[in-house]
């Protein structure tokens, strides 16, 4: 058994492989601004992810805030997005000196809500910013729709959607961009750092300067930009560990299988649903516990695998509008009581990686099935 | 001979210590978000450079971007910065949703001139971002008064200064904050990073939750925050190179004194001047040129050096004004014409670390005397 056993577990290469990396970078004395590594694995991941713009970033809310940054939205303009993400999805529309509008899930996939968006609308709204919450896939055409009609630009926050497709196509050319992130938590990781991804050649320029202080050359800089660059260490990172998610995506496909197995049929159990066509990223494990047709609530399977050392998460509890800064912010929403609050007492992660061993699945089970 | 040979070369601890830190790393499986060696090697810089809180960044932009955001500041404020400066000293103010005002530099130093910075003030003036550029440090009297009189946040871009200190006090204690920089090109480095430092010890919680999205805990969040969060590859990287800066420091030490020998008394050559009581940083060397007093321009010198495989940098040419998105921004000045148009034409920075050997220091006397 592994204790304390949490919701994520970092792949790591075999440190014998760091060394001829580590000699290149010593060699070269070349650390940053866009060394070999970072260009290499630059190429990997839009190999990889089979999208033809995809630029590295130190971070994902770095590349966030960069994506919002890339549509010249006016200082103040509405961007409406979910209030069941992280907290960086809502503080990079509101660092960039956006104002965040939360609109409601859809009670189906707890993915941003496409009535409820256009219920939020207007005439400041400026942009959408729409997460695939868990992996699972937002309504892409409705969502566009309503984009397209409305002039805004779609962006995608899919850190938790790495290597997604949807009926062959990669998740990151859907929308006018998509942010990955690459924390120790994901998937793929580069201990941190991000990917901003666009399905145009011609955002590379932009993306490029935005991300190094709009320097073209030593004689000009033009456009105002922020440090967005990753070192050789976090590329030399991504590049071993490149080779080793689909081996961890297959580890965690079986796990969700196993969890599926006694999870399924269980009253008051929920899982997201699959969806057909798209490939899973196998990022996240997410279930709601319907406290009375369970019998039990959220917290109380929580407390229990607690006790076991086992450290679930309330994957997204609180939600953003329950953070300091965004309290009283309207949850904008077509159902009388916004879906999202009661979803947020229900929802929980299990713990879902390579390190999840048979005896822990079975503790698990027994705590669901008690 | 070293060749190229550039401005700036960084310093490396040796492969074989990286060991027993990546084993601990492989071991804990903690990558970032506060590990112990980030924490290790913020207590180290700390006690290094004597300031109470000290506050590791993932690179200096992003710790200018959040020193900017602890005084909250109203959206389009006015913030007084020097023109002679890297871009990220403006960008920052930009990016956080403010207006960068520029005002003139001291003939004498090239520091923010107080006499043009009082000149700026308008009721929208809401802080003073001051840069000790090449390590020369500001007039901190003067600055200090301006900014206590007016009630403006006093706020230093000590990217040059690692280390300095004025009559033994350390240089991040001055001001209202301090900004570092550890990017691969300064003294001290970690690939990329950066340091917030203040004089309080209050602000530590501030900056915490500033930097790691405004999260008090699992259940809280305070604040709006972004993603500063420095990872354990950077901070061992510190905490091996920190052993090392003052020999480097007193190697540049000696390269300056180098350099002064032949430079000191060239017609039309101007040194930064040494200042009374102030332990100099050694991050740059940067001289100006009087075209009519030496006989060639500064470009003319430049040129000779690049001949030879030495890239001398035009430090700072262009200046902020004239970069695309501040272009026909006013230099405020108290004189008729801005000191720092004409020193944009003149200002050099030589190669200045360890590796530059004496053979090149022979070329480039030869190409100052010829």
């Amino acid at each position: 058994m592994s204790r304390p056993l949490y919701v994520a577990s970092p792949i790591l290469p075999k440190l014998d492989d760091l060394r001829p990396y580590l000699e290149g970078i010593w060699d070269r004395r070349m650390l940053t601004n866009g060394g070999p590594l970072h260009d290499e694995l630059e190429e990997a991941l839009s190999r990889h992810l089979g999208i033809p713009t995809a630029m590295l970033f130190n971070n994902g809310t770095i590349a966030l805030m960069t994506a919002l940054r890339m549509f010249d939205l006016p200082s103040g303009g509405e961007v409406i997005t979910t209030p069941l993400t992280f907290a960086a999805t809502a503080h990079a529309i509101s660092w960039n000196g956006l104002a965040p509008v939360f609109a409601d899930v859809s009670p189906d996939d707890l993915t941003l809500d496409p009535a409820s968006v256009e219920a939020a609308i207007t005439p400041k709204t400026s942009a959408i910013l729409a997460v695939h919450v868990y992996g699972t896939v937002c309504d892409l055409d409705a969502l566009q729709d309503i984009a397209t009609r409305h002039g805004l630009p779609l962006i995608y926050d899919a850190a938790h959607a790495f290597g997604t497709t949807v009926s062959g196509r990669p998740i990151g050319t859907f929308g006018d961009a998509s942010v990955f992130s690459f924390h120790a938590t994901k998937l793929f990781h580069t201990f941190e750092g991000g990917l901003l991804a666009t399905n145009r050649e011609e955002d590379r320029q932009t993306i490029y300067y935005l991300r190094n202080f709009g320097i073209k050359n030593e004689e000009e800089v033009v456009g105002i930009g922020i440090n967005g660059k990753m070192n050789e260490l976090q590329a030399m990172i991504g590049l071993l560990n490149l080779p080793q998610v689909e081996d961890e995506r297959q580890t965690r496909a079986k796990l969700r299988q196993n969890y599926k197995s006694f999870l399924s049929d269980l009253p008051g159990i929920r899982l997201q649903p699959d969806q057909p066509g798209v490939s899973n990223s196998e990022q996240y494990f997410a279930l709601q516990i319907d406290p009375e047709k369970f019998g039990r609530t959220r917290d109380d399977v929580y407390e229990a695998l607690k006790s076991m050392d086992i450290f679930a998460r309330k994957y997204f509890h609180p939600i953003c509008t329950d953070f300091e800064p965004y309290r009283g912010y309207p949850i904008h929403s077509v159902w009388p009581q916004p879906a999202v609050d009661l979803v947020k007492t229900r929802v929980l992660c299990l713990p879902f990686h390579g390190g999840v061993e048979e005896q822990d699945i079975a503790q698990i089970r027994a705590v669901f099935l008690s």
